[in-house]
């Protein structure tokens, strides 16, 4: 039998932090970072979750981020872009000063887009989404990663596994959100099959020929394929256009250039786009929130699934219960917490 | 050996425009539903051709659609919402009304939407997201259809193949473009499968219990499948909410339901997003534009292909030489112009 712990929110939350803090992470840096951590635990999304810790030190170690970094809001008045500069550091509590401002400017003009840039990204993109539904918005997420993926049709790794999220706001529920890689997997799950010594199911991967492989040695050194063929791959290179190109920040192969290596979390930036469901609809029949129950009603109604319902699910048992972690994991939290950046190589 | 004839774009734009005044569209239909086609023809893009005349002269005679419709234009000053009402008129014409204003705003504001409601809808939105670059911008496009699409997981028909859209302007060259049906096959296809009375591909359809089908009968009696799982699925639920319930307009279970029938045009909205590069990229390093030719060249330079390249080649070939049409599909021009509503039933 397996000993366990138990730890609330806060609890694991307050140990996230210290972790942080004892790397040498300032207060906007630590605290946001410690947050989309505990989120990860506290829905069970384990590859999100405190296995991410030594990947956040080890780029912080590597001078890849700047661990002092304090983001700057740029309101460009008149417009529907605000933007923040992460100035190096993570993008989390970039997007955390600028989501108030998008909310407001999105209220105010119906749509509006917040761009982040110079950021190191590292985390899911349905915190973010979430941040956007709780202020009553529609939202539409995108980043780059760094070159693991190749086109549908080539055999070089050119886009990220370049995650697309989206939310709509559920009153009094949980939202409408999904938040997936746009290649098969993401590269965490190849990773998370690596460690675990299983084999890769087929169609995720190619070698460093361009031939089709289930190891996940050879996916990582050779190149993970797009979901849903040329449809994905046209979707990925949209994301490099719109959330690289477009807002002057890193594509994923620049990025991969920058970092030099795939083990480190990625630098560029990430956009978003908030929707005001009452702005559209306004003089329209029907109400849009009500409307959009419906059609969840049916999806479910035929036995299918909205995406997310297992994090929600977990979250609600977290809240109550807990979030439990295995004695490997405590031991791991210990450690990290004793040693700081001397715990990551 | 088959005897063709060949066109020039302006004559077979003429003929077509003239099938379409005969059968009673006013002059912004005719013209807008004419040079939809006359484009499908011309990118030897057969699925949208002349093919698509008889079903929208029957949606006319079935009442379904107005022939008289003239599309008004709503400002919105303010606001960063264009929205056209197409007063129960085709697409197309509401489309080429808001496109002015929408790329006026987009350059204001540096995001801006159109929203279209109330209309008619029978074309590809590639010659939309093409309007859209035309004017230097990046755009997204999307609409419900009418549910025919079972959501992943699910049995019934639900989704509409809910196309989606983007397109990259290119200085000089045509703009990178992609426009897909975010069910695995568009429903066009399947139609082509049963005319010719060909099976389908595995994994397109179910039949109506649900069951794996490749009989295309079976397939349009039952329900398509998404493209990529349960990511399509997700994406066509995000293109039912944002360009259906927030825009105030139909689903496709809504506008089936109002239609009665999947073999007419089915009546619902529109929604475009469109985004300045210079504005988003502004006081960032690189030009947007030229960054972006380095990703394209990655793309081809590694063997795989961009999307819409075929059409950008057939439209080259018809812009010097002409449009060739067979024996059968002149008699088909022939025999609309001169019956009008009558040739259809």
């Amino acid at each position: 039998m397996t000993q366990t712990s138990t730890l609330t929110i806060a609890d694991l939350y307050a140990r996230v932090e210290a972790i942080f803090r004892k790397a040498g992470l300032n207060d906007v840096q630590a605290g946001a970072l410690a947050r989309v951590i505990v989120a990860g635990e506290r829905d069970a999304c384990k590859s999100h979750g405190i296995y991410r810790i030594e990947g956040a030190l080890r780029t912080v170690k590597a001078g890849k981020v700047n661990p002092h970094a304090v983001p700057e809001l740029e309101l460009n008045e008149g417009t529907a872009i605000v933007k923040v500069n992460a100035n190096g550091g993570f993008a989390n509590p970039a997007f955390e000063l600028g989501v108030p401002a998008l909310a407001e400017r999105a209220r105010k003009l119906g749509l509006a887009s917040l761009v982040i840039n110079d950021c190191t990204h590292f985390s899911a993109l349905w915190p973010e989404v979430e941040a956007v539904t709780n202020e009553g918005l529609a939202g539409l997420v995108m980043c780059p990663s760094y070159a693991t993926v190749a086109p549908t049709g080539g055999n070089k790794p050119l886009f990220g596994t370049n995650p697309f999220a989206f939310g709509w706001p559920r009153p009094n529920q949980s939202p409408y959100v999904f938040d997936f890689a746009t290649s098969v997997a993401a590269r965490g799950e190849i990773e998370l099959h690596r460690r675990a010594g299983k084999k890769l199911p087929e169609g995720w991967a190619i070698d460093a020929d361009g031939n089709p492989t289930t190891d996940p040695e050879a996916a990582l050194a050779g190149a993970m394929l797009p979901f849903g063929g040329h449809k994905g791959s046209a979707i990925s290179t949209m994301i490099e256009l719109l959330a690289g190109v477009m807002i002057g920040d890193l594509t994923s192969p620049e990025a991969l250039a920058q970092l030099g290596t795939t083990t480190l979390a990625p630098a560029h930036g990430e956009l978003i786009i908030a929707m005001s469901p009452e702005a559209f609809s306004a003089g329209r029949p029907g109400d849009p929130f009500a409307r959009a129950e419906v059609l969840f009603e049916a999806i479910v109604g035929q036995g299918a699934r909205l995406p997310s319902q297992r994090r929600f699910v977990a979250r609600k048992k977290s809240e109550t219960e807990g979030i439990t972690l295995t004695a490997a994991e405590i031991e791991q939290l210990d450690r990290l917490e004793e040693k700081g950046l001397d715990a990551v190589s």
